[in-house]
């Protein structure tokens, strides 16, 4: 019998075999309640505190109902090559449902810090067997595993279901998108996932939506494109993850010189300060851990980290400037001087933060990992890629857009210092305003 | 005492000023509810049977509201010129409320065929000392109907006050979008209305944006231009227009012949088929009227004239494909040829159907009507246009979208004729097939 | 291949089989989309615009839901008689499709005054064969129409079917709830409609509910008893009500005097006034008649007719004060009195007008009706009913709610008057004060 | 100028008051962001992950709305003492933001095991010249921390700014039904807050509501009453609350055993344990703390502690049975018996665990903390009290609801044991039978 979870986005979420069920309920599953969807974002936009375990149970409501509507309007037995081979589906579902199981805590700040990497951490989760997640998924087989895991690095051999979790149409996106809007509280996100749904469908190279639909897959590229640009880039957010960023570097440096006081007080993050992290070293390093140690690093000896765990704790982002997309970054080093003069590290207390997407683009066979180019099929069959009919998609596809910024301690633009760090302030807003990039929307 | 409305958009429409409830309360306000906001869409659409009524009062409260924020955050007393005068608030209000005021059953159609024109009736209705508006409005004083007239023809002094009520982002454009959405239940009209009032502003020349609120504006552009494509340019939706287009010249053209049936049967409309209609004939012509006539016409004697009543009162829309915008007429010839020889008379049961629009423009000064471009204010005063930071804008703006369809009995694609005529219709199949215009997606 | 139709409430109505969709293209079925759902409701929340043609939709679409979940988790092959039989799939999807194919204009009214009966008559479209909707439904079987009255009249004998479609919480209710609220834009009727759908079962006596539903079903009578209170017994709309019964009793009494400037003016009518209507006069009368009608008359020479008329078409509904339930009907005299002193007909101008309504009552068998109570159904397979267990929809229960008015010219409560008026004006409002039920809300 | 937070629930949250804006700013608000407003509930309703910080700002946004409809419609100016007061409004705003400020992680529990008292905290917190809040409530006066601590703790002398803040229809409890009906997905909360808000009105003994909002109270009475039956009162959430105090109750023990592994591992929560807190060390205890010396104990060697630690974050909720609330405890006894012999120590193993609320009441003097009735006003400028005439709340009103339940673990009701415990587990399961109250519906 179905059981269900109620869902703010999808109303509820079915499922229907056990094994999905299983595959919730373990630990590595679980866990993703302890991480948050969207980072600092929530410093921002207050509603978006939601986790990846909703989006996760997302994205396997939307296959599942993907593959419902496939299998009712297009079944391979009918269809042929064109056709959804329906013993597919479960591989499908349980790809659908781990896509983001190797998400780790603030995994955009912290991959970049600590070299990992949250897809092939997602696909050793699915590997070993030391897992509950390995553990609950070799009950279908012994090989399904590694077909999971197949979906998910997008070698499985067929497109329809690797493009169902994995193209510029995915239910991944339209998942998030959807959800992150409902939480920040935004309306951009709002695009017609009802329409969107209805005229998507399977054929031989994959999935293809029908002509009669291209402006509601218009209007969710703009979507997405215009949640990227109000909120996944929000300056503020940026000015937090760029702390953040700061604050575990500083970590690290400190214990190379004093493991002691790191491996007393914070020891799940000592394996990665020392570079020898394992997998269960990784799964238990969830945002409540990193939160507790950035407390308790608020009472440290060291004044720059217990300065910026204070800021990261109590909410006191950098501040920022839009700079030209192409600076050089030598234009920087006159406020780092600044910076380091009135007595701020600029090591610690500066940072370039970019922020980029591509919006849309077409398949490129040159480049390393070419999109999927988002197809329309005609009533007569043939096909015609979206950005040869949309202007608006024309218009955002191939550019990859940059927000680039340099962030600073907010008191840069505050004039609460003392009279001789005043005049350097000064000297610092004027720097600010001969390099500012007048192009860009937001200070 | 304030009073309210209950609105499915806005929550509650707040009448604050005894005047505008005696003009929501007069006879040719009262009127609007006797004339659907979208004519033949709700054919298509049929959640949109809403009328003129409710879009009224909804421009206004979005007009209030505007006021409202004007006031708090940019009172003239501290802004100079480039704040807001709130002793235009009254006539603000009146003018946002009564801009539909000359509104008819279908005027789209309707003004096409019997050369009214909505706006300059309401003018005269606004002027008339005929009409219960008029009296309400010279309550204020004497010369208030034509200041209330002024903004209406964009020709009242303050820019603030023609462009919140006439401009490419005014308060008529910000109700109907998301009013449209709500009843249709299409998606597309939902842009970030909250936000948009928000970062709306008065200065000298009008009403501007603060650049922050780019993506909110861009977004609300791309919605329009989302509802044009998905709504308002629905190919069914003007399968009935072009029923309701014939039936009308049927009737005018039968009028001419036999002026007796049309004065015992539908009285109302003879004005109007004989060209000498008074305001007051205009006033009584609501699209009950119009359906009743329709009704009664389904049991005429002339066939032509009862067949076309029956396809609109019984919703059997003519099918259309198509065309090339810049197609040459003499080709529908052909289609035409093979119409009359089964029998219909194309006069009546062909037509070549043009929607149109343009999302977004740049002011022109040379073109007759130049519109008022969007600007943004940057945090310094400087301003910029919308288009030349929004590449999806650029990517809408200055181009006329057509969509050029040909319009012809549905019969003619389904087989359910006599053998004779199944030849007829399969030439006819194949022309359509030679004619279609494969760059468009529906048919 | 299905077709769907896009709904503000259920998202899409999915059509999954051709006889449903020939159903609505009948012009029987067409018809209602020229029936306001709501009649003068709209008059007062002004966003309930809607016509019976999509409530059927949606009872259609619900009903469709609730087959396919029974029949995904409670197939008859495996719960026997407690299970759901996919065979009775369409004959119920035709009868929740036309379960209100008989409503005619403002049938409330018209039906008290010309004995007209909405479900009488939706028998006859169904089983006469002169409706396209009666040779639909033959091409399924030569009894399928007999079936699907059957279901209608609640004579058919599978309870599972006719309890989906009548009953306390059936697909009918369901769907107004949640239509009629989304479009007047309050929030009463908002239910846990998905959740509600979810809780239902089919048993052998026809549909329950299991048990963890019961406050979803305790939420759905409070919506349905708050949209009662809230909405359909509103005194504002009730006073357009007043008006157009007064009206009709107007025309019809001088009909009998003078019958010439009803044939001449509105024929669609006589049939009703002599009382020898057909079936295909009653088709006929749809809203936009009687409204086209009602705004001729407002040039009658009748003074009455015209004056009331007026009264309809412009929205000057009657005032009112609510009275006790019991009250004796003679006390209502002395109103009379004066308002004939005034010059007010009162037989035309006053009207005592009752809503009343059931919110929930249990199974009573010795009643003429008695009502299908809600079962629940506990783990063990045992029952209760719905009261038993509920506080609040056991204070709901059994409890008919009369809200009964004395309605009047508005202008009795307004000092417009002449001064010898005034001193009749100001008995009838002591005489308002004298008889006021100061245990009901609203005036 | 206006400073605005997005928010999900009401748009924006306005901020007008520097002082507030300094408020939301002081680390002490900034901690709520890591206290979730719903504790477990979380782990039923997966998308109710919100924190007390978006509650916080959406009580003081109601509170806002409140006052300037308040000073628009009803100024002491004009009505005397029945009027309000707009003086008044930076206090009652100031108490509305910190009303909650005292609240630490998992309250509930947490309170009940260790003594501490979170209205206490508040005003601790308010009042202590060591908080960042109590420095910027002096900026306004010397006085003015008493005076908005006085609000909180109901004995300020303005009864209308008392009751805003907390009767039985304030601001808070209207935030948190809307807040966590939109997190959790469900409907029950979505009671009429646009209206309810208009017809509410200050009169010299506080807060009362004009007679026609009658049903919108009532609909947010029921709203709140289902909230609680449907989500506060979840049996998982509340299996999981039951895991977490014998987790901590289990901690506490053994720190009075072996003190150094927590002083090592866990230093934050000794002075609890020791109970010997300090402000600071309350402040310090937010929910990441908890669950990260929760995921520490995962690997503690006590296997007691080490189970229920996995228990709670890999959520393993108990299972259990609704008891008879009048239920003489020795009867769970023979229950307790048996889980001993399984192997489990009932002490930590077992719970009874009461969920009750009183969903209104009227105001009885001689009870402890009596309520303040909710008072309608007639047009009259009477007062009659809601229950007298709402059968619905009568039937609410005065009842305090219990849910009480024996939790146990969920391998009792899973035979997946040896042998020997599958015989005492089917004992287990036959005392459940027996005990079972019959009258509560979910297990």
């Amino acid at each position: 019998m179905e059981k269900v979870f109620r869902d703010p986005i999808h109303g509820y979420i079915y499922i229907q075999d056990q094994i999905i069920l299983d595959l919730i309920n373990t630990k590595e599953f679980q866990r993703l309640r302890r991480i948050k969807q969207l980072g600092t974002t929530s410093f921002t936009f207050h509603g978006a505190e939601h986790s990846r375990f909703g989006h996760c149970l997302g994205v396997y409501e939307i296959t599942r109902q993907i593959c419902d509507q496939f299998q009712r309007n297009y079944p391979k037995e009918i269809y042929g090559k064109d056709g959804w081979d329906d013993s597919e589906r479960l591989v499908t579902l349980c790809a659908a449902l781990l896509h983001d199981i190797g998400h780790g805590a603030y995994s955009h700040t912290f991959e970049h810090l600590f070299d990992t990497n949250h897809e092939q951490i997602g696909i050793e989760i699915i590997l070993s067997p030391t897992t509950e997640i390995h553990q609950v998924l070799t009950q279908v087989s012994p090989d399904f595993p590694e077909k999971v895991a197949a979906v998910i690095a997008k070698k499985y051999p067929n497109p329809q279901v690797v493009q169902m979790i994995s193209s510029q149409a995915d239910a991944d996106r339209m998942d998030y998108l959807r959800r992150d809007a409902y939480y920040t509280g935004v309306e951009y996100g709002n695009y017609d996932l009802t329409r969107m749904l209805r005229v998507m469908r399977p054929y031989a190279k994959g999935i293809c939506f029908k002509e009669e639909g291209m402006h509601a897959i218009e209007d969710y590229i703009v979507s997405r494109y215009q949640m990227f640009m109000q909120v996944y880039f929000h300056p503020v957010s940026r000015g937090m993850e760029v702390i953040l960023q700061r604050l575990l570097e500083r970590a690290r440096d400190l214990y190379d010189q004093d493991s002691h006081y790191f491996k007393q007080h914070c020891e799940l993050l000592v394996p990665f300060f020392s570079q020898r992290y394992t997998l269960e070293d990784y799964l238990a390093l969830t945002d409540d851990v990193l939160l507790t140690y950035f407390q308790l690093w608020t009472k440290a000896k060291d004044p720059i980290l217990s300065d910026l765990a204070c800021r990261f704790i109590n909410r006191k982002p950098f501040k920022s400037i839009p700079l030209p997309s192409q600076l050089d970054q030598r234009k920087l080093r006159g406020a780092k001087v600044i910076l380091q003069k009135i007595g701020y590290n600029p090591t610690y207390y500066s940072g370039l933060n970019d922020a980029s997407d591509l919006p849309y683009d077409i398949y490129r066979s040159r480049i390393h990992h070419p999109r999927t180019q988002i197809e329309l099929m005609r009533h007569d069959g043939s096909f015609f890629e979206l950005s040869t009919k949309s202007e608006i998609v024309k218009a955002l596809s191939g550019e990859t857009i940059i927000d680039r910024r340099f962030y600073f301690p907010r008191e840069m633009v505050k004039p609460t210092q003392t009279l001789e760090q005043n005049s350097e302030i000064l000297r610092f807003q004027q720097w600010i305003q001969q390099t500012l990039d007048r192009n860009v929307t937001k200070l």
